[in-house]
């Protein structure tokens, strides 16, 4: 990774924190203004401040980005044959998630795990599928979740006086070793992703041991808590952050294949 | 995993939250109070109320019960010789997580990765190396986490008004794929760990996609970020969440090995 210098230390801090769910904001179709839908829903649930973070799920962002379409696009190749057959899947859902991966990390027990052309690594290439209206449509993650996330805070930051403001685009995600996914941080803007802790010592002076936090999964997680899985609040705000170093969108959050361990 | 019947779905939900940190807790020692020491801490930060989550670093705990060890306690066998040599880490301190643990998932590029007796998987198995006056120290886990957290639980249980009332373990765990380490639950009592969605519906009619969510390593995270790594507030607590379902400590948290394809 390529740290930044002394001084532009990336680190994420919580006062108080506060954070809810924020409803309102109707379901998207394709070339829907979600950030101005989502602005006037951000206002009547009482507006921005300045260090708030919205965290935003991205299938919405993914559905207004045209990132929605019917499984029959992806005629399946022969890779995609031979690993639905392995897996017991439909083998046009494989290609649509090969169609968004660099490589497959495991295809077993039934699980695709892969990682993405964004350096994601996760199940299905955070592929979903679903009915809607009758027919078989897959969402695919959006192209660049760390432009989006640009994209939406530029739209919002007058709502929060000009800012700071974060924004993180959240997926959730499955994990290897425990059960239960949780929301991690997919793209991010306006604030550092990781909170570098190196070199730091604690009250006591001993160096600390976990030097590097996920902050932004974290703040995601916070999303996830608040929005739930089944009203579908698809917007969150997490008041009472602070932050200081820079901005590398979710970069940060993304381990080196080569530094992998799990990878191999 | 053992899940329940219909009716007792496992639920954590959350309407808004709000998360500090909790000043006032001296440095521990082993046989201190920790349950009486934290009770005035918590009241002096104004109490709990029914619903609270209270969220605890697991190294007070540790210090508290006595799993604070001189490294020299820990005289490396054989297997810890050779893992030590190939990894280039002190044969006394693998020889501390091999103690701690019942086998090795990853030992390579500097990094030990185990299981532990409890069925965490961690680096270092969650040893923790310090100086402490001067001699150098380890801090296992918790011999058992969920009963430290009842424990707490109980003790705490009259400051919210007999409850609900939730007690979370947490430790700073890395992770596959991922740069960043981010808080997980290793002991919860008063609360249900995972939320099960299995089965629900969204707002549309479609089945949700991500089954099971991680709650307690959610609120864990919420813990991190409100204690920070550096001012070394060991406690915090979570408001504003609700649960039903049944209290399983932390176990349905663990993947059952022969079900986790990163095992292999």
């Amino acid at each position: 990774m390529d740290w930044p210098t002394e001084g532009e230390r990336p680190l994420v801090r919580a006062g108080r924190l506060s954070a809810w769910a924020v409803a309102g904001l109707p379901d998207l179709r394709p070339g829907d203004d979600l950030a101005r839908l989502a602005a006037s829903a951000l206002e009547r649930a009482g507006g921005l401040r300045p260090w708030d973070v919205v965290v935003v799920t991205h299938k919405v962002v993914s559905k207004e980005e045209g990132q929605l379409f019917p499984l029959d696009h992806f005629p399946p190749g022969p890779e995609a044959l031979s690993l639905a057959a392995r897996l017991g899947q439909d083998p046009r859902m494989v290609q649509a998630i090969l169609a968004e991966s660099t490589r497959v990390v495991r295809a077993e027990a039934g699980v695709l795990v892969t990682e993405t052309h964004h350096g994601l690594v996760c199940a299905n290439a955070g592929v979903d599928r679903s009915n809607v209206g009758g027919g078989e449509m897959v969402t695919l993650l959006p192209r660049d979740p760390d432009a989006s996330a640009r994209r939406l805070r530029s739209a919002w930051l007058p709502l929060a006086g000009g800012g700071p403001l974060g924004v993180v685009l959240s997926d959730t995600f499955g994990r290897p070793f425990r059960e239960g996914a949780v929301n991690v941080a997919i793209g991010v803007a306006g604030l550092p992703a990781l909170s570098d802790h190196r070199g730091l010592r604690d009250a006591l002076g001993y160096e600390l041991h976990a030097s590097t936090i996920g902050s932004a999964d974290e703040i995601a997680s916070i999303g996830e808590l608040v929005m739930g899985k089944v009203d579908q609040l698809p917007l969150a705000v997490v008041r009472g952050l602070s932050w200081s170093g820079p901005e590398q969108g979710s970069a940060p959050l993304l381990r080196d294949p080569q530094r992998d361990i799990f990878r191999r």
